[in-house]
Order: structure tokens, then C-alpha cells, then sequence
């Protein structure tokens, strides 16, 4: 901690300084770096040149690094304690279609109220994971203007693929292992309890995505000549989609849940206490009813057991009005998520097996297999992870809470492995800010407050 | 049937005037009549005028009528005999793209030899539908030529726009009921089982055609935050098109078979001596197996037996990658292809419990109904089929089929319901005329006895 400096003056830095910290986030907003679209690329390259300049302006040496992908921003700077910590976020963004329900230009961000006294951000990647990284990067910016220097030294690593698997990175981490260790990854990819909750997610859901082809006649059939004698791929993928769970919710891919063990009963009883209601968390989004697996708390169904789901299907006519076409093809997008110590390549087999299965013999299927990662889990009695709980329990006058969460960030898996760090994965997100749909938003709350957070953790880690 | 004439003497006029009847085909051929596009507007007419004037100069009170789009041509003529018949078939042609897949030009007709001893008229309309209808119509010359008179009445009702929906012809039938009214209607514009067989279409599928939209929740979600608990549509549609069939290839939808008759037996057995295999059927497009109904024959199943098809079916991400997203709503389009008796407004209403019945209560479900029409189905019994059977029969010396088509040709249900007349569905294309493709020819034995054909036809519906 820099002497004659009280994290109080750092808070009052933060709060003077709200404003502009506003107007950087909104440049940064304003570039459209989707990473799953190849027509981004440019945009990509530019919010990563974006970044490292603006962690250069407040004294990172820092760059956009060239990886086979979009670019790894690296950036290094000393701190007043011998501790170190490494940030991780990302720049890239999701798409935004289907365009036609955002509101307002999606890449034009503006300051809204969504309720009486609730202002927020909305623009893409608001909350994921640019308006998140800029809470790092201003409290780092306040430190440096109040104290001078940082308290303890950082290391920032933000990439550009996190919405497209993050293939790169984990050769990145490999490639620059000495560079990147320090002492603790800072993860902010996450979210709040609730609006006045701060929370710690100790434990990550892993992930396995695959893409299914089906294919049956060699062309597109005319339904009134082979209508009820051809292989018709569509039913035969909705029979394949219909089929992955039972009545009782469970996947049914033989061997799924070989390495899923249940709760501690203590951390069940924790979970139970956080009184999650099916109205609470599924009314806002228009539903009332969990169509999880049956026995468990919702919030185990969320956070810590595992699931899957088809992102996407599609095959034959889907435009207007009517065609009478039999398919050559169709396909899906398939998820699993994954928690304790179930295998992805395991789990990719048996699903593979299952689906073959169900494919008559004169079609056939095609698997393009995506990414498959562990879940992660933080150690409870870590020292930093005590820190940072009582950190941010100080901002929000409210003790944070531990939680699964029930989303994968692989590569927290990778700094485990490649660096041999733990991560703490702290985040400002709520339940309704829409990442990853449209109408993305992040409440100024959790900007403003979010910044304060990382000044006092970034305080906490150097004591 | 006139006096002192036989039917042989006819078939003697038709086989000495063959080269005049190619030639004045060759010339209707070179009118490039394509109805869908309006820069061939002047062309169309001009293919009218031309079959008009033909008609007249056979006796036919003859020309070519408006309509709002091309015109009709209408030629009366009466017989020897009180019965008369109703001819339909159309002068336009299907569109000549892409014109670089020709090896001639499409409106320069020309006799090739495609194998040894197996000549073609080559030309974009050869087959579909200016050859057919010049088989009819060489037959009433013939007639003319050797016995002065037709044998019966005949109405010429020769249309412009078949290849674009004959959007005009249901209003034409209504306002010129009288005129038009008949004994039957013959319709050239179906095929032969094979090139040495025969066939009477005594049967056409009819349609019902829906679309189905499943929604859950209120926007799209991310499937880390709510994967386990939020009902997935593509889930619910994937489960409802899956469960569309049984194991047996059978529709489940309630009710679905009512009105559904097993073929008479003589006729199933007409059609197993058919020999239609899976290998000749399916493997052209790439298939070993028919996915039908068990215990019915392939040619059954294609044409006589009701189906059901998803056409299109889509939702979530379908883009290029990765997105964890679970979709808000899910779409399908389904089509059933109707026989016998079934009911198009039942089977909607049934098929929408059916779907209903697999909705989550808090989800819900939205039907587009785009069309319904009954099937059409000639009594078996009907005397003209079995005159014309004969007749065929006489001519390829070889049983002329009964089969059934499985797509649908909507103006012969306007023929039933306008002016109260069974169609008997007789033409002479083959499977390989290409017809809607580049390179359409149709065989010089379809040509020369498809007049022959007809000549027997009329000359046993007079008796």
C-alpha cells in the first residue's frame, strides 16, 4: 500500500472522475469486435489497440499481441508491494442478432433509465465483458492518480476470443508463462447475487459444444414425389434433439454423470438460505416453471449440476410462406455444461455414440466439435479469497456470497494448469442485463461501484 | 363413333401425316411462351394466336380469350356422338435459365437421337406441355382427316399460365361455366409409369400446411446463467416433430387415418407387378431405405398413402461458431399430403391438440395455417377410366397403370368443384424429359403414340 495514501482518497479519485471514466467505456463500446463473425476482424484488431493504448495512458506497458486469431492484450506494470495479480477479461463482444429487437444501435451506446433512480449502460458488451474490464482499468487509472503507483503489481490479460471458445489463449498462456505468473488471477466475467449482493464465484461449470449434420438425400426433395419414402434429416435430428433428456430432466447420454457428486450438506444448507424462488429467478424472463432436473434446489440446477441444451437447429425452407421440400441436411448446435470432475472428451464420445445411434443406416451424421472444458473449483480457505470477500463486503454493506456459477470460462482451467493460479472471480453483472441478447445493458451502479470494488480489493491484496 | 370409319383407319392418317405433325409442333416450339417472365408477355400471345388458328383449321370455333394476365385459348367442335369432353393443357413454358447447361438452343427444336433407335423432340416446352398438348390435338385431326367428324364433342381449354400458378383460370372456369361444361375433362400433363407403359394418374394427394411457433421465455437467454431451468423451445418443437411418427413410419396425429381406404386388392395388385424397389426410386437421390409406413408398398407410399413432412424447422443460433444462447421461440413448417377422404380442417384441428398437448403450461404456442385442400380421387369404376384403361391398353399393348401422384395439380379440383367433372389424368412424358431443366426433350414414340392414344380414347369414349 503506497504510504500518506487512504483508500478512501483512491474512492473520492474514482467518484471525481465518473464521468470520463463514462466516455472511455463509451469509445470502447462503440467498436463492433464480434469474434465469431470473420467481417469483425478489423474491428477486433481495433479495440485491442484501443485497450493497450489506454493502459499505456495510465502507465501499463502494454500492447495488442498477434496471436492466429484476434489479438492478446498484455499489459505490465509494478506495484508498491511485492504481490502481483494478473487480470482477465476480454474485448470481444457476441453478435447482436437478431438486430431487429435491440432498440436503439447496439454499437451506439447511451446512458438510459430503466427504472425511477436506475440508471444503466446499454450498448453490446455494456456488462460482457468490456463495461467489466473497465472497472479494473479505472480503479487501476484512480490508484494512479491518487497514490501515484499501484499496490500491488498487475499484469493485464484481456483476449479477444472469449466468445469464440478462446482458442488461443491457452497456447498464449503457454508461450508466455513466465511473463504472465504472478500471485492470483483476477477474473471479471461474472455477476452479483442481486443488485445490492455482492458475490465470489468459487466454482465454474465446464463445457462441451458440439455441432451436428445430418444428412439424407444427396439434394432437396420435392415432398409430393418422395413425401413418405425419404430419410427426412429433420425428423431424424428432432428425434436426436427430443431424445437428450428424460421426463425427469436428466441427460440421457449414457455415462453423463459419471464425476458429479451432490453438495456438501453444509454448502447445500448455505444455498438453501439464499431462498431462490422459481417466480424470482424465472418470472422476469417470462417463465414460471424450472424445467430442470427434478429434486434439486434451482439454484444447484444453475450452478452446480450439469445440463445441456441446443443452442441452434435448423434445415429445409425457412422463409416465407410455404414450400413443400424434403431436406438434404440439418443441423444443431449442442451444449453441455459441465461440473466436478466429468471428462468433456469422455462425455464427447458417449454423446457421439448416442447420436449415431439414432441415424438410419443409408443417412449419415457429421460431428464439428467446438471446445470441451473442466469445471473449475476455488479452494474456500484461500487468503486472497478471504481478502476480496471482505473487500467488497465493505463497498455494498453486504456480505458477499460465495456461489457456483453455472457458466463456463475455460480458461480459468488453463491459469490453474499453465500458471498455477486461482482465480478469484469477482463481477458486477445482474440477472437482467441481457449479455449475450439483445438489448445488453449494465447498470451505472454496477460500473461505478464496481470500480470502487477493485479499489479496494486491488488495497486488500497488498495487505 | 362415325359411320363407315374404324379406328384403324385413323391410326393410318395419324402414322402418314407424323412428319406435318412434328413440323407444325416444331413451329408452336419456336414461340419462346414463358409465362413468368413479362419481357416474353407478346410471345405468350402470339403461342395463343398460333394454337388457335391451328385449332380453327380443324374445325374448331377457336381463339384466344383475355384474361387479367395471359389469355386462354377456348376451341368447341361438335361429335359424332351426344357425349363430349373437356381438354386441358397449357401452352406456356417454364423459364430457359441457365441457358449455358443447353446444348442447342431451347426454342430451335430439333429430333436428336439419344440412343440407337430412340429419337426426341428437343426443346424447352417439348414435353411440359406443348408436345402432350399436340398429341391431343393431331388426334382430332386425324379424326377429322379420316372420318370428317370427331367422334365426340370437344371443348379446348388451353391455358397460359400453369408454370406460374394459373393465378386466372379458377375465375375463367366460374365465368364461363356454361361454355366449358362437359361430360369429362382429359388432362395432358402427367407421364407414363415407363417408356413402354401407360398410366392413368387417378389420383392426387391434397395438403395441409401449417407452420408452428413455440415460444418460452421472453427473450433470448444465456444458457450459462439459465441452462438447467428455462424451457428450451428448440427442446419442445424437437420433441413434437419428433413425435410426428411412430417406429412403424405411421403419422401419430389423432384421428390422422380417418377417411383413409386400403386400395381395392386387384389394384394393389396392379401396382406390386409394378416392381417399384427401393435401389431404382431411392438411389438416384442417394438412399437405400424407405423411411415409410411398414407393410405398404413403396409406390404406395409415395402416392396413395397420406405422409407428413417437417419442411423447415429453425431457431436460436445458426450463425458461423459458438453461442450459448437458449432461444426465445423455435419454428417449424409441416406439410401432410392428403388421400381418400381425409379431412384438412379435422386434421388441423387435431394436429393443433396434438402439438398443444406437448406445450409446458408456461410456454405457449402459435399456428400459421397457410392452405388446405382435399385430396382428388377418381372412382375406380367410373366407365370412361375403364374405356380409357382399355383403350391404352389396345394401343402399348401392355395393361395401362393406375397410379396414384403424389404432389397435387390444383385445377382439377376446380374441374370438380366449378364444373362438376372427374379429370382422367393421360400424358406421355417420361421421368427423364427433364422437364423445368435445361436440355427437355420428349421421346418421338410419347409424340407419335400419344396420338395414337388419344385417337383410341375418343373413339371409345363416344361408345
Amino acid at each position: 500500500m503506497p504510504s500518506n495514501v487512504s483508500v478512501d482518497d483512491v474512492l473520492a479519485a474514482v467518484d471525481a472522475d465518473l464521468d470520463q471514466s463514462l466516455e472511455r467505456l463509451f469509445a470502447f463500446l462503440r467498436i463492433p469486435s464480434i469474434s465469431t463473425d470473420s467481417a469483425y476482424r478489423g474491428d477486433c484488431r481495433r479495440a485491442a489497440e484501443w485497450l493497450a493504448e489506454d493502459a499505456a495512458s495510465i502507465g501499463f506497458e502494454a500492447s495488442a499481441r498477434a496471436t492466429p486469431g484476434h489479438p492478446v492484450v498484455v499489459g505490465k506494470q509494478a506495484g508498491a508491494s511485492s504481490r502481483s495479480a494478473l487480470f482477465y477479461g476480454h474485448y470481444d463482444v457476441q453478435p447482436v442478432d437478431p438486430l431487429n429487437l435491440w432498440t436503439h444501435d447496439p454499437f451506439d451506446p447511451k446512458l438510459i433509465e430503466i427504472e425511477k433512480g436506475r440508471k444503466a449502460i446499454a450498448a453490446r458488451g455494456a456488462c460482457d465483458d468490456k463495461g467489466q474490464v473497465m472497472t479494473f482499468i479505472e480503479a487501476c487509472r484512480a490508484w494512479k492518480k491518487a497514490a501515484g503507483e499501484l499496490p500491488v503489481g498487475v499484469t493485464l490479460l484481456v483476449e479477444g476470443e472469449e466468445e469464440s471458445g478462446s482458442i488461443n489463449l491457452p497456447a498464449f498462456l503457454k508461450d508466455n508463462r513466465k511473463e504472465l505468473k504472478t500471485d492470483v488471477a483476477l477474473v471479471c466475467d461474472t455477476g452479483m447475487w442481486d443488485g445490492r449482493t455482492p458475490a465470489i464465484t468459487t466454482s465454474l461449470r465446464g463445457m462441451l459444444y458440439e455441432e451436428v449434420i445430418i444428412r439424407a438425400a444427396n439434394r432437396d426433395l420435392h415432398s409430393g414425389i418422395y413425401g413418405g419414402a425419404a430419410q427426412n434429416p429433420i425428423h431424424i435430428l428432432s428425434r436426436i434433439c427430443g431424445s437428450l433428456h428424460d421426463a425427469k430432466g436428466k441427460v440421457r447420454v449414457p455415462h453423463f454423470y459419471d464425476g458429479v457428486k451432490n453438495l456438501p450438506k453444509s454448502l447445500l444448507a448455505d444455498l438453501a438460505k439464499l431462498k431462490l424462488t422459481e417466480k424470482q429467478f424465472l418470472g422476469p424472463i417470462g417463465l414460471k416453471k424450472s424445467a430442470g432436473e427434478k429434486g434439486r434446489l434451482l439454484i444447484e440446477q444453475v450452478s452446480t449440476r450439469p445440463t445441456c441444451d441446443v443452442n441452434g437447429i435448423w434445415g429445409g425452407y425457412t422463409g416465407e410462406g410455404t414450400k413443400t421440400v424434403i431436406a438434404g441436411e440439418a443441423r444443431a448446435k449442442i451444449s453441455f455444461r459441465l461440473v466436478g470432475d466429468q471428462d468433456p472428451a469422455a462425455i464427447q464420445k458417449n454423446f457421439r455414440a448416442f447420436v449415431k445411434k439414432q441415424v438410419p443406416s443409408d443417412c449419415s451424421v457429421e460431428f464439428i466439435g467446438y471446445k470441451g472444458s473442466r469445471a473449475v473449483q476455488l479452494p474456500y480457505d484461500s487468503p486472497d479469497l478471504l481478502k476480496t470477500r471482505a473487500a467488497l463486503t465493505k463497498e455494498w454493506g453486504k456480505k458477499a456470497v460465495m456461489v457456483g456459477s453455472g457458466g463456463s470460462i475455460p480458461i480459468v482451467g488453463d491459469f490453474k494448469r499453465t500458471l498455477g493460479l486461482d482465480s478469484l472471480l469477482v463481477g458486477f453483472g445482474l440477472d437482467d442485463d441481457r449479455v449475450h441478447s439483445p438489448n445488453e445493458k449494465y447498470d451505472l451502479s454496477s460500473f461505478h461501484k464496481g470500480i470502487r470494488s477493485w479499489v479496494r480489493i486491488l488495497g486488500a491484496l497488498a495487505e
